[in-house]
């Protein structure tokens, strides 16, 4: 199926924008690694129902992620932290172990 | 109708979420300030037909914010990034024109 990593950062954003039986059934297949048929098993459905299923939630996240850019913005907003923190490092002389606070301080913000 | 800043503030992060007719009568009632009878002749339809749409939307951009509370995180973030930089103010001794430059950056990040 799709990429793994990309609809576990998508599922991070978007998940709560999906039903209760949606996400349950994304987060056992991609979080928690069930094989389809053992979700089939679990839920009294057959093993394409979940693969569709699986199929029909990707594209909706995707569709999320065309409309609000969350992911792309947070990737964007990374890379931003870091120039922001290389500047102020160079003006105001801050260490290494100071960079790395202040920067899982802004990851947080 | 209900708080216009507040539904203004909802539209900035979801109004791609909704379909382009939504989110143009709802940008031509709040943005725009056209009356419910303006929009619905513009719209070949019915001032009741057009509360109803503004009221559906309105729900809308709730539930989304009640799921994705973007707007709610905005708003804490501002306040984060205050406390961020009145600390990094006391140990480096920034001026208050710098101050403000590394805010305007940190609210861009």
């Amino acid at each position: 199926m799709e990429d793994r990593v990309e609809i576990s950062l998508l599922m991070d954003f978007y998940s709560p924008l999906l039903t209760e039986k949606q996400r349950n059934i994304m987060e056992l297949y991609y979080n928690e690694d069930l094989s389809l048929a053992e979700i089939a098993e679990l839920n009294n459905t057959s093993r394409q129902a979940i693969h569709d299923l699986i199929k029909r939630c990707y594209k909706l996240l995707l569709s999320y992620e065309n409309k609000l850019n969350l992911l792309q913005k947070s990737m964007n907003r990374e890379n931003r932290i870091i120039d922001f923190l290389d500047n102020l490092k160079v003006k105001y002389s801050i260490n290494d172990k100071e960079y790395e606070t202040l920067k899982s301080e802004l990851e947080d913000l």
